[in-house]
């Protein structure tokens, strides 16, 4: 459903429960990044109507996503504060075509593709951790990560055709497994 | 309570409603920009620990108000599409210092100058629509409006004494007055 053309090792979970303070502030970020690329599409599409009013929707679930991870890590003792960010969005986003409407197309999959792979990552993070509040937030979560990757497909196969979409869906999920195989051990979500 | 240096004639309220299809469409617009200005302060300063999750919580309040209106414009047989800006807020803006901590500072009281113009355009709006849906949408959100005002100059009073913070949000709210005064006549929130 997920549409993953790579499966996360479970030494990430290990890896990631180790350093896991680390993880939370970089979700939190991710999660604020999510919000800003679906607002983002708001200001430079405000002509496709149909994807105006679920991007909104997106953009405030993604803010109280952040907020609550917020509330996790001042439980823990901690603060939001700066943190370089994994190479892994950046990268994948070097799939996006420049010419519209090719363009388009190419973001919301590669939103999509973010999407599936951070409900993947949640699942292994939920299964590494202890019983506790943030197994309680990880297992909460990853089931919004899948509802958003099939939002952003959806809203791709309203403006495109199925197989359209289907096959640069293929290509764009390609790209991202290859691009998270070659990104850095630094903990992060998409690491 | 608002700061307002100047007030709106009621002759600009019976513009608004005879171009209510228009003022519907930039207020949407309003509350997208609104938005993105609060997640954008989170983007470059996310040091001001105290700052973050007010903002967040603005950002997902103006994204409410933005559905809320872009349903309106859509009972009444519109949709959401491009439109010209008034140059309110650009030039509101010119008056925000480039040296940090300064920036923030004009940044944050420019925010709140907006919210309280928007709260007193609406109130004038309310009070000049007939009784019906649009009535119940602007006097329902002005006071959501003023809300955010007193959160502004309440975020710079908790980085900066309450004396700079008096004495700098006069002089932005002369500069918003002054501003409104020199906008054009499109019909529009703040011209």
């Amino acid at each position: 459903m997920l549409n993953l053309q790579s499966s996360t090792p479970k030494e990430w979970g290990e890896l990631a429960v180790k350093h896991i303070d680390e993880i939370l502030l970089d979700h939190a970020h991710c999660e604020k990044k999510a919000a800003s690329t679906a607002l983002s599409l708001i200001f430079r599409y405000p002509e496709v109507t149909q994807m105006i009013r679920p991007l909104s929707e997106v953009a405030r679930e993604e803010l109280e996503h952040f907020e609550l991870v917020l509330s996790h890590i001042e439980r823990r003792g901690g603060q939001f504060e700066r943190q370089s960010p994994s190479p892994y969005a950046g990268r994948l986003m070097k799939i996006v075509r420049s010419e519209e409407p090719e363009r388009l197309l190419d973001v919301l999959l590669c939103c999509a593709a973010i999407e599936a792979r951070s409900c993947e990552r949640m699942t292994v993070l939920a299964d590494a951790l202890d019983d506790g509040p943030l197994k309680d937030l990880y297992t909460g979560l990853l089931a919004c990560e899948a509802r958003h990757h099939m939002l952003y497909v959806d809203i791709a196969q309203e403006i495109w055709s199925k197989e359209v979409v289907r096959d640069r869906l293929i290509e764009v999920m390609k790209h991202e497994a290859d691009t998270l195989f070659r990104a850095s051990s630094v903990p992060r979500m998409h690491n």
